[in-house]
């Protein structure tokens, strides 16, 4: 069941979810990258109704999210969480409008391509309006991979997160900032938006556990890996820890292939890449780092080194602004390409 | 060129280093265990000399380190410095004195054990007067792979760090809460003590950098894991990362075994084993993290899990804190090993 609405060349735009850290972020996206729309909507919750937003020199006045709220729309931008995504799915489509779903709601279905557009582009030709965003721990992720994959087959990848307190929203960046003042006050801390203290500490929990001691984070990373770069037998092993940074996730990576690939070979194929950027010079002591990487767009690579416990190895570390490439970006650029396509 | 001096039943311990976070952790370590010294004195540089520490309900008087310091002393307990402990090895030993030695300078040499006492302490038969300390992120890491290695071979391990800033010494500790402080202010900052900022940020360079693109952080933890286990075919890949934490160490493994390994039967011996506490209990949202551990003894172990992408490979969290079983407290029980011995 093909979708067979076509998108108008200025297209109406909804962002629904727009008072979230996310949302923000998308309108932000939008904006900078004077995305042809028609008009925006922000839509939120009830609670959120009647506030104002700057836009584009003027202001969105918040409206309050129903299932009519998508007549006239044609791409609606979700990050509101998975169950009113869910709640919202037929309204939206009914409606003739797409949803880029930002949240997990229908992520791992057959029928909703989950698009990385630098990856797997390809893929939205076969949506029937629905396309999901990916975990913003994945999208990084396979960005490098797709790139090396192109100099030998992946076998194995093991990979370890440092993830910022951006990725669980606007409530757990302010509950990092707020509790790292209260901690250094001598004051007592409450975590709220956190399982445990996030300041000076790593959690490494994300998400909820599974029934084999992985999170619902890392088995995401695991399967979300293996659709988008269709390859159902490659091994993800991941660890999924939160650090207290804002909004720039960085992750360590030890990549095995079939065949040889050189690191000088690997480097330039990364600085080729679409949307990657290399900065990797050890005597400069230059490599990504969260601190200056927040508000960018790229995913950034650095520390690439032989790995000599593999025959065929190589290690990176990668980082990228969960709000940006992780998030609203990403959900952006997939717009972009279904207005292209 | 055995060491052929016998150890008093109460020897004279001199912590030479005294006034820094490590050597001030000796002195508690001594302290709390009532180590059974005839004598401690604490030594440290021209500019610490006459500085009061209070020890054992009394106080230390520190004494300028100088060559003459080691005459009549039994056990030197060293963290001052890779140079330092260089410049005094020939006066130490010279005066039959054992060197305890926290630095990197003689890890390596063939005629030095290096030593982690749950491991590998039959090795201290062979010293010839210095006795190495391991690198603190390698210490708790042998520890749980060598209880895991009674159940099969190891293969190789694939591991990354979220290093404390106490590894880089007091003056980094001050940094991290200083500048943290200073950046939720909006002050400026300025990095002394690490290369970049650390607040919020997360740094993935650990000493400096070798030819081959690796850190010294990242070589110690593979060269040193193999002279301890005595495996020199052991693959370690190993990625450090400073993040914004005070002072213990955690670590993602993934480990590959040659044969089956169960997490059930991993859990039991871990859990069994000399100087490991296992805390894994993901639905009370139980696992060892930095914040919850400072100050304790133990290499605390969590998130015990499969890891699918290999035949025989488990994953786990490694929390310890480095100014205890990373740097003094093990140095203690060498001293208390030789003494045994």
């Amino acid at each position: 069941m093909a979708w067979s609405h076509v998108l108008p060349e200025r297209p109406v735009v909804a962002v629904a979810g727009a008072t979230g850290a996310v949302g923000r972020e998308m309108l932000a996206v939008l904006e900078q990258r004077a995305f042809p729309a028609e008009r925006v909507i922000a839509l939120a919750s009830h609670r959120s109704a009647g506030n104002r937003i700057p836009f584009a020199g003027d202001e969105l006045v918040v409206e309050e999210m129903t299932p009519a709220s998508f007549e006239g729309v044609d791409l609606a931008l979700f990050s509101a969480g998975a169950s009113v995504s869910r709640e919202m799915r037929e309204a939206v489509t009914a409606a003739g409008c797409v949803m880029i779903d930002n949240s997990s709601a229908f992520r791992m279905d057959d029928g909703v391509p989950l698009v990385v557009p630098e990856v797997n582009a390809g893929d939205l030709v076969w949506h029937s309006g629905v396309v999901a965003n990916p975990n913003c721990s994945t999208i990084q992720m396979v960005v490098v991979l797709n790139a090396l994959r192109a100099l030998a087959p992946l076998k194995r990848v093991v990979v370890s997160t440092y993830q910022a307190a951006s990725g669980a929203g606007q409530a757990a960046m302010d509950e990092l900032y707020g509790q790292t003042g209260d901690f250094l006050a001598g004051r007592a801390t409450t975590p709220s938006a956190f399982a445990h203290r996030i300041a000076f500490n790593c959690i490494p929990q994300i998400d909820v556990f599974m029934d084999d001691g992985s999170t619902k984070e890392e088995w995401k990373m695991v399967v979300e890996t293996r659709k988008i770069l269709g390859d159902v037998s490659l091994g993800v092993a991941v660890t999924c820890v939160r650090v207290p940074v804002l909004r720039c996730h960085s992750e360590a990576l030890a990549i095995e292939f079939d065949s040889p690939v050189s690191v000088a070979v690997a480097r330039e194929v990364l600085a080729a890449a679409a949307g990657v950027t290399v900065l990797d010079d050890p005597r400069e002591r230059l490599y990504p780092m969260p601190a200056l990487l927040e508000g960018t767009d790229d995913c950034y690579v650095g520390r690439i080194r032989r790995d000599e416990s593999v025959e065929h190895g190589l290690q990176l570390w990668i980082v990228a602004d969960q709000l940006r490439k992780g998030a609203a970006l990403n959900t952006v650029q997939i717009a972009e390409a279904l207005c292209a396509g």
